[in-house]
């Protein structure tokens, strides 16, 4: 079969393996569709990501859907000819994390795409069957490779614990904040407000839902909120750039006993934090980490339409055109770019 | 009756003013014990605390507890010659936050000793009687006054949400760390470690509760609990020090998945804090301000010897030698001084 | 100024009252509607509810909104000429529930129509200014009245924490049913399944947002449950008719580890429940009482057009013709009946 | 080996059975000390419970400890001659409960002495290696086999959230009610309250913690706790007997905006429940199904000494003589038989 290897910063050798067998429990889906997230893109620019190098070839790409093509024998909620979307991590199931409902923290998950762990850019990835799920009738390869994006958003929601017609305020405009505006307006968000840098990603963020946006290039974060809401600050802040004068201004930003989610990881290891106002506040400052539980509700929300995620995407191109697809990802005003993979 | 201002960063005036009438719904408390504060020696030394400064003389004290002189027309809780603690902030009772249950956070609370609100440095309280609570036989205004630093490490603790079992990291062996020792024991956790620069109260601490204690003088905090746990982290950590350090090293000794609490105040305005730690162990940070709700269960937990509260008390001085009282409360291994008012 | 008052069970009186005058926190209110609730009838009809009996002559009514006539003293957040809507239960603010922010919990509570407290149906009512809400432009008097029983139906989401895309059941069409319809659909249901025995009920319940509606009357609400999840259960009850079957079959139809909440209150003492099925499926079983800190978020809600009232209302009438109004409000399909009181 | 099959109700046989090899994720272990629980108890006498028959051979016995004969090749963490305590459910891993760490509730789960799965009157068990936890020196394995009821209480007490110093209701004091005593008190509750028939395990209730007991042969329970709370009512109620006026009083004893958690399963398929007190009081009332996530915890609660389970112990008999200790077990003041297993 067909995989893409990236065997150093910047280059992609396409390559033949041989077609993997599924185990008892797996399925062997025929991928059709994979979403380029801002990791393979840091993986391709710069070879690591923090601690995790690409060392091997490495084949990126965790957001995605096919069809499956076989199925193991002990498996039975799945057959042939099914479309599914791919939950990229399978956790070990044993551990206190995987026992305790946790499982996104499982220390031993394999995680798609994240050395020495193979990704989607392949014709074939036989995956556990347990983390394939069928996508139903009216929910497209494409968009359910979006579930990926769209967990991240659904978990950064409830961790949030956002109340009936609270304030949202998501920092940055990107494909995650993009999601969150979409999740957090789903779970019964008031206004939601986003800041960007990049007039474009406000405009698209306010098409999807946003009530307000902020262009932190043109007037301080800090200084916006105050203006609206009149120096109370918001109820919620989910904070999805990974600037760093984003996630600083958070504590000042959110009101006297409101909540802060980060999910963006940041460049910098340490940000000034003013923790007084933490303590000042009594703020509930939380860490937001991939997803669990997710993909089943994901795609109950593209099914019943309550979420559409196809405005995300800016172009489609085939993983024939990998690297070119991956240079127009990093174009500053590209929220999503989606690899076509294999012949439909 | 006789009152203790400060005039001027070190300077406490002996001064006479008119003993004040209870309002219908307040108590006249004599008052007989008040406990010196990190906070009222701040205020003695500086002048200030952040923004809220000193410009006219304050009475300081709000760790505090008497006996009922007089009783307002429209309480009938209380009598005269019952003992009392004294909550010392008393909330608006009607904004959003008041309703919400989390008084603390009320932007109008009038708080002792915090300007431009006076404190029980004096002979007679005027009092808010809801916020008056009766001392059983048992518990003394010695006892009944450190109610107060009771009730942060309480409310800390409920920040916590300890669960039964789980290992608690206490930064900081001073008056707050010591008594969230007690109220983490109290509360069922299982190991508790404690850390201070301080020998001496270390090993009180050591003597209050705790399991093992670190001096973080020798070793790093992060060393230290990467040794005893084996690399995987506390459960949660409550920060009592407001030492930056303390502060910055939360996100690397808590396990994932684990939840930091921070009480104390800092003397930096930000902390470097490694919010990809925050994200990708995905922890609960949570601000504990002051208390709300807590004055009667500190009080059960003195009357049925739970908790006891004496043995952190280094010494006792009449009010007539407050200066003497505040020069030795900043002595480095005295965890608290207390103040004996009046005749008693 | 004028008045209707409950005499005795089906009586009805106008009468003339002195004009109320507002004391220092209070607003006088010229009331311009008032909901029909099913209490009011019940009252009506009986002369009682439990254990509150009307002995004395009773000014029904507790759904209202109107127009700010005079402001009392210490008011500063409202004005004459601001239309309001009436929080209808003014808690004591002082008692142990109050300052735990479960203040529908208040013993002390005064709470309109309830006897001794008078309600509404009156041409002005001085009210606690915390308790009356400013209504925005396009919020009318009308709709603002039904804040109440949307308040009802907000708290009873809140008790039940609905997820997003969770399936909700929610036995009973009538006006508090209806609402949760909406509430729930606004806080990221999924499916919202509904029962009831009225046929015009259900298909407003459907044209409201219920996407699936159950006559109980044709076959049993568990075989119902039964069929749509395939033997699953759903995962939240929200218990809005008081009938003993829909109570009793609560634990039946919800899955392992569900939640029931209960707001309807039964004509029957006891019900019989399976407490085995609660205990076997671990579950939460709720109930939810009136309401706390909901009106400025249905005011949000129906501001922004989230959540839309006018639909449960099927008349109004004058308060002159109160006790017409009161025997249609009991016709079987009749959901809302809408009483307006004054001049507008 | 060695194994006693319950045969017919009231019939045990001893018989041979081939000794199981482990599997690769499974350890041997040759049981020491095994329980007798009310359960056991109950297919003895009746040769069921509810819908689970004894149809074929039973092993009885699901509260066990021994010694690690043979190790798995895939397990690691445990090696022969470890002593451990077994875990007596072993869920499937991969449904949905089980993700979410509500693995109490996996429809699938295999525990032990339920039909058609064998328990642990046996030489030797096989078991899921993940689901046998090693004891510490000073932890003995008749301790361990303990940590089964401690388990169910932990868990129950968890499901109570109990917060410092509230008023515990502990109705019951059978071998789970006096754990859940057990765990209140570790737990930080204030004032234990316990409730039976037997003054026999009344007075040991006493011994163990509670600071009050109620024979309720002598004075209803509505009565005494009205009585003893001054008519407020207790903050938390853990049913623990299973008898059906004690669960039906739960809703009368608890105060407004209490929690009742019910553990006892009834013999009555239904019990009268005051539901509108339920709501009324916006009471949660919540079910308690097993226990999850609890060994760990229950190990170091006994290795800490915090809490003792030898005392509830009333007598030790060897496997040899199981008719004679399941008789005993059923008179009215045992709390606890504890069967010896092979040699030691």
């Amino acid at each position: 079969m067909h995989v893409v290897e990236l065997t150093e910063p910047g280059i992609f050798e396409h390559r033949e393996r041989p077609r993997p067998a599924p185990g008892p429990n797996e399925v062997l889906v025929e991928i059709r569709h994979v979403g380029i997230c801002g990791s393979d893109v840091h993986y391709y620019e710069l070879g690591r990501i923090g601690d995790y190098v690409v060392t091997d070839p490495l084949v990126l790409g965790h957001e995605s859907a096919g069809v499956v093509a076989e199925v193991g024998r002990d498996v039975d909620h799945l057959d042939s000819g099914d479309r599914v979307a791919l939950e990229p991590g399978v956790p070990c199931g044993e551990c206190a994390q995987c026992r305790s409902g946790t499982y996104n923290l499982c220390p031993d998950v394999e995680f798609m795409a994240t050395p020495p762990d193979d990704g989607a850019f392949a014709e074939y990835v036989a995956w556990d069957a347990d983390f394939a799920y069928r996508l139903p009738d009216g929910v497209s390869t494409r968009s359910g490779a979006l579930c990926e994006p769209l967990s991240v958003a659904l978990h950064a929601t409830r961790r949030a614990a956002i109340d009936l017609g609270e304030t949202v305020l998501v920092t940055g405009a990107g494909p995650i904040g993009a999601m969150v505006v979409k999740t957090a307006r789903a779970a019964g968000a008031g206004d939601i407000l986003v800041s960007d840098v990049v007039p474009s990603k406000l405009d698209r963020a306010r098409e999807m839902g946003a009530t307000e946006t902020i262009n932190v290039s043109e007037r301080s974060l800090e200084a916006a909120i105050d203006d609206i809401t009149g120096g109370d600050g918001v109820d919620v802040v989910v904070e999805a750039s990974g600037a760093t004068p984003a996630i600083a201004a958070t504590t000042t930003v959110v009101r006297r006993g409101g909540t802060v989610v980060c999910i963006g990881l940041s460049g910098d290891d340490e940000i000034p934090i003013a923790t007084n106002e933490l303590v000042d506040k009594e703020l509930d400052f939380r860490g937001s980490f991939r997803f669990r539980n997710t993909y089943p509700d994901a795609i109950s929300l593209l099914e019943r339409g309550v979420i559409d995620v196809e405005d995300i995407i800016d172009f489609e191109m085939p993983m024939a055109d990998l690297t070119a697809a991956f240079e127009r990802a990093q174009e500053p005003d590209v929220v999503k770019g989606m690899v076509a993979v294999g012949s439909e």
